[in-house]
């Protein structure tokens, strides 16, 4: 039997087992699987009913919450258990591409399943904190019927009706983290090439970080109006030159500058086609292919 | 003759322009120049005196703030006065490396000058805001002397005697800073291949990279000490796998991730050398040539 408050969790990864709490401590009657059966354990003792297959996993709840590598693991997981999923709504938190999400929509429809898509915006750490959001898409319906469920792992952001919507969504915070801790490393190199700690530096780092994280909102008005020439206060050109300065000053140090050369590339060729006045948020032009 | 309160701007671009007019609103006595003179006009109206030649500005101040495009238009706005340079202080807030921050404080004192470097931490309307922050380093005599006027543009951040120091961090501060602009461009050109407006998304992005800024205070424990192994929430192997869906999100959306290949490739290099279930920080140690 199924009742409205039962919930399974597949994939006890750091994230699933994170999941997998987060229902527990909220009430939830949770049943838990993953490959590895040991991996089930802490939550057994907090609880938790195992399941012995991942089809059980999928018959004790409707709501079934999906939580493992990648696609290709989730296909291996649920493909032999196609019998058993008419009626359950599957909501699978699996970082993949907008193409590998609708495929899945697609897939559970055909074998009588709603689909929730979902990108999760936290460390495990972080779930059931005010600090994590989770982006969602597929029906509105179905979200609206998981979603008492779902608030247990933070903020639930929904992103509408294309199930392809979170996934893309996900991938673009996550490029601006990368890229965000790609500079990052490359400062902790340098400061680190002169005798620094990286501890030292790092509440610096952090602040500076913090500071420039409004600017997103900046650039977003001019991508959206394609001017780039409007109100600018930090010319490429000046931008451009002082770049250069990166690659000299880790030479000096005895670091590759690889993480840096791609933006450089960009600025380059933006300067000369004539953009030296504008913002630097004109780049982006240049990633259309 | 010079007093305390008399400053001199040389350098009258984006920067320099909001540099003297923060020190003007500070109630200073403030002599301007640029090489183009017109951009000197704006100033004069608010009250700044304008000097015809460098020299002339050089005179006109003990303490005397640079902020020219790099260190060749300083070399070659200062070396034709070396001789008006005795018993004044330098304060030069152009960026560069910190080998040329180092060769001037020495050129400087060649030609009986004291000499501060800094690196400013703002974009030119942020000056005189508690949002701005400055690097400066040199002889802590010399800030002591001159930080009453520098906190005119925002909090003073002394980090020693070496003059190359606040290079050095400012270098390190805008390599962070450049790496979230790679990433938020990346991440924008995304969501806008899908027709969504950037506008739209860019609070989605500035809430996630605020979450994140906190990212160098965890790995900077790691990098401090050479352990990538200790209390892993987000394993190297798990994060590569999610990483190429990057590059196949990319190509379905047309869109070139150029900025997010370098990462990878360290991420694809630390994998190989056995160690995906530490934590991806640990990429840092193939920055070391
Ligand atoms: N950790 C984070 O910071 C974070 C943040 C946001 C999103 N995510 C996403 O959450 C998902 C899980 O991440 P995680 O941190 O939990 O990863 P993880 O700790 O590496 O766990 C991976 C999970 O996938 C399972 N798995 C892998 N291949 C499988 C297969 N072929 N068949 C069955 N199960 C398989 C593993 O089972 P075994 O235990 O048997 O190996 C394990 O349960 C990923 O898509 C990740 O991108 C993670
Ligand atoms: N804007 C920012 O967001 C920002 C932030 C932090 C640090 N900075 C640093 O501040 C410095 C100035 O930046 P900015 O934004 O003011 O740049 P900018 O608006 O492009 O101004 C450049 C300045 O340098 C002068 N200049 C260039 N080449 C010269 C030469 N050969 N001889 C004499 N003067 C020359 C220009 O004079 P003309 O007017 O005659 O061309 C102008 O005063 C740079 O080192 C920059 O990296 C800027």
């Amino acid at each position: 039997m199924t009742d409205q408050k039962a919930v399974s969790v597949l994939g006890l990864g750091d994230m699933g087992a994170a999941l997998a709490e987060a229902l527990l401590a909220a009430g939830h009657r949770v049943t838990v699987w993953n490959r590895t059966a040991a991996k089930a354990d802490p939550l057994v003792a907090k609880g938790a009913a195992r399941a012995d297959t991942a089809a059980d996993a999928v018959l004790a709840s409707r709501l079934v919450i999906v939580c493992l590598l990648d696609y290709d693991s989730v296909s291996q997981v649920l493909a032999p258990h196609t019998d058993v999923l008419a009626g359950r709504t599957l909501v699978n938190l699996t970082n993949g591409t907008p193409g590998q999400a609708r495929e899945m929509a697609t897939w559970a429809a055909d074998h009588g399943a709603d689909y929730l898509d979902g990108g999760i915006m936290a460390v495990p750490p972080m779930i059931a904190t005010p600090a994590a959001f989770v982006l969602y898409s597929g029906p509105s319906g179905t979200f609206d019927a998981a979603r008492p469920v779902l608030d247990a792992f933070g903020e639930s952001n929904y992103l509408g009706d294309d199930p392809g919507s979170a996934a893309l969504q996900d991938l673009a915070l996550l490029s601006g983290m990368y890229g965000m801790i790609s500079g990052a490393l490359h400062a902790f190199a340098l400061v680190r090439s002169a005798g620094a700690s990286a501890r030292e530096f790092a509440p610096l780092l952090n602040r500076w970080l913090q500071t420039m994280s409004g600017w997103p909102v900046g650039a977003a008005e001019q991508i959206d109006s394609g001017d780039y020439g409007k109100d600018v206060v930090s010319n490429l050109g000046m931008q451009e030159a002082a770049y250069v300065n990166h690659f000299t000053a880790a030479d000096e140090a005895g670091i590759s500058a690889e993480l840096l050369a791609p933006l450089h590339a960009l600025m380059q060729r933006r300067v000369a086609g004539g953009h030296a006045h504008e913002d630097l948020t004109g780049v982006i032009e240049l990633l259309k292919k």
